[in-house]
């Protein structure tokens, strides 16, 4: 960055909110990104981290000064500084935790003692909660002490005397509620709650389900331990489909545009590791066919045809799959129902498309022996590919593997040897 | 389903909130699906069908009555509603609107004005708003006199006589400020607002960046028309991943995975016709090395290797740029930076996998030409990998075409072209 325009950068920034800050910080290669950190004003830095995505801001903490960690630390909410002190080692974590005030240690260091992926990890511990026999006067009275409530307070918590969780009290009720009423009779019992063990997934779609605004969190005693608000669900819910789009292709969750070459060549290796074993499976099934292949080169021409027709159908019936799984939607109640359906639709492709190369096979090659060879081949292929879209992510699903990630290899890997095998075989037995 | 569990299934039903009927709808084949529609109590199905997505809700309302459908509609909230609406035929609209009273119709008629995919179709006319030059103590009176507030009521939203937006008042305040306060000391007038025709991208990404829960929506005379509740949008965040991880397996948004056999088949064959034109593409290619085939058939044996390593490599890339696209983070300033990690990646990979397959192929066909022709081949494949996984979508992005869509198929016609056009090529030329 040229000296004359560092001012201009510095005046901007501070025009700028903390989230569009991260935005921009995370659209930067790496030098720039740094030199532009360096201008955020300190006041804004907890914010800023607590808005960028997890592997640009490990970028930025890398080159943070203990005691600069520790001052972002101090602006940050509970589940944000939670996140952070989470990818920090552990003697900075230290640093920054003995740093608080013994209060807000107490309460981060409750938060990180659930593992990660829970609700307890998403709570926040700074919530309103009231006694059952108190009038909504009394309740106004003292909110009213309150220089700010906690954000996104839609409801307070109803809590007694040993801090067992009781039900919810509305904020609408506070304000429209007769003030004589006791808490006790306009709160709410049967509203949604969540465990503290409460998984990412089950979180996300009872946000989504219900429409919550916040909900309550409690250990297995029923103790009210804090609660976990929609903000933060919306950044579950986003980062785990951007987990999803980036892990269909191999890469790791969060994968930052601007890491620099050697750490993304060796994450993204490994991916292309895999698929060297799956592809040499299949060019070995090739090479069982070298006979046929030297006696009609037309095959080596026409086999990828096969193999990526396949491939297409089966990827579209294991994208449904595991969003069916994703969903719940898939029980062994309907799964006969829904292999039935999938065989119906590769069928149904497979005997049109098949056609179609049929007749393009013969306009080319001159030889029906070869049409039919291929048209019966792809009909194979296409409800192989249909059968493994469905068995491959449920076999996957019930040993606990997550089939977003390794499906899709998985299922190339059968469409194509099914494909190479059927077209390659059936011409070794007919046309040779 | 048989008669005895059919009264068991309707007890069953009266006990689950409609956001879970509507899962277990949607987890249903057609005709188990119909019939436990048929026994959802009437005084639920409106609600039922706001939950439930597109695909599902089609399927249901399908088969209803007109009748039925006017009483689910008076069930439902303005935005849900519409998008209802949406998808019937004008004449069922029709019916639908004329049974509604004028409030509500007008209401609805309101948010339909808008185009799809707007702020303006998202939004809620059920908003409270106060003038500037009251106290809190009489918005406090005045909040007391409903019965209850809109869902979502986080705020209220200050105007002036003619209904133009001042500022917006935070419920917390009306509660914790001081009651002689007026509101235009009070309020908040430089919070996030949208226009009624900001897209749902930009809705998604505020609320996303600045953890909202309720924004106001505004004309283009700064008149205030309604407000955008998170519930709404975090529907259109799920929507939109759903999207993209449906349409890069070249399948229609929403779909269904209980819908039956014959439209699954024509949706999904679409996309198979366009993947037969691009790998016909390939096979050409193949073709004009008939004569190096038929005198090494190795060739035939180890080309698929090249053209897949070529794919994942470029569906890395593409996957990396098209979040980055999404994300706002590639702009002219950033792209040669990028183009040039990108492409060190593919060197660096390039480099460490073709040494592997070189040795693979000596060892099994014990010939250096064709190790050293495989190793050459490949590099080059994982370049124009590279290059092409940014290429492809920058220049769709700038044609107007979603990347998402459109970017894989071209990318892999790219890498299958190359790698067979690069290992052919070079084995004609130095091998025979």
């Amino acid at each position: 960055l040229a000296e004359g325009r560092t001012e201009l950068l510095e005046n901007a920034l501070e025009e700028l909110h903390p989230a569009e800050i991260a935005g921009l910080l995370e659209g930067m290669p790496p030098e720039p990104r740094q030199a532009t950190w360096a201008l955020v004003p300190e006041a804004q830095r907890g914010e800023v981290l607590a808005y960028i995505h997890d592997e640009a801001r490990a970028s930025l903490i890398d080159e943070m000064q203990p005691e600069e960690l520790v001052e972002a630390a101090e602006q940050m909410d509970d589940e944000d500084l939670a996140e952070v002190l989470n990818v920090l080692p552990t003697d900075l974590t230290e640093t920054v935790l003995t740093a608080l005030d013994e209060d807000h240690r107490l309460r981060i260091e409750a938060v990180l003692s659930y593992p990660e992926g829970t609700a307890g990890r998403l709570m926040s511990t700074n919530v309103l909660s009231v006694r059952a026999d108190v009038t909504l006067a009394v309740v106004l009275r003292w909110l009213r002490r309150h220089r700010a409530l906690p954000p996104h307070t839609d409801s307070l918590m109803v809590v007694d005397d040993d801090g067992r969780y009781l039900g919810r009290l509305d904020m609408g009720l506070v304000v429209t509620g007769d003030p004589d009423s006791l808490v006790a009779a306009v709160m709410e019992t049967g509203a949604e709650l969540v465990r503290a063990d409460a998984t990412e997934a089950d979180l996300t779609s009872l946000f989504e389900r219900r429409d919550l605004i916040s909900v309550a969190v409690l250990d297995e005693e029923d103790r009210l331990l804090g609660r976990i608000t929609i903000d933060d669900v919306v950044d579950v819910i986003r980062e785990e489909a951007d987990r999803r789009l980036l892990q269909s292709a191999g890469l790791e969750a969060e994968e930052d545009l601007f890491a620099p070459v050697l750490p993304s060549a060796r994450r993204r290796g490994v991916w292309l590791g895999i698929n060297l074993m799956t592809v040499f499976l299949a060019a070995w099934v090739i090479g069982r066919f070298e006979d046929a292949l030297e006696k009609i080169v037309a095959l080596a021409v026409l086999m990828p045809v096969v193999a990526s027709m396949g491939g297409i159908a089966g990827s579209q019936t294991l994208t449904l799959t595991i969003r069916g799984l994703a969903l719940n939607q898939i029980a062994d109640s309907n799964l006969r129902w829904l292999l039935l359906k999938e065989l119906g639709v590769g069928a149904l492709n497979g005997l049109v498309w098949a056609a179609l190369v049929a007749l393009v096979t013969l306009l080319w090659f001159h030889s029906t022996g070869l049409a039919l060879v291929i048209a019966v081949a792809m009909l194979l292929n296409l409800l192989a590919a249909a059968f493994s879209g469905i068995a491959v992510p449920l076999i996957l699903h019930r040993l606990g593997i997550d089939p977003a990630l390794s499906g899709a290899v998985i299922l190339t890997t059968v469409t194509d040897v099914v494909g190479f095998l059927s077209f390659l075989g059936l011409a070794s037995l007919f046309l040779i």
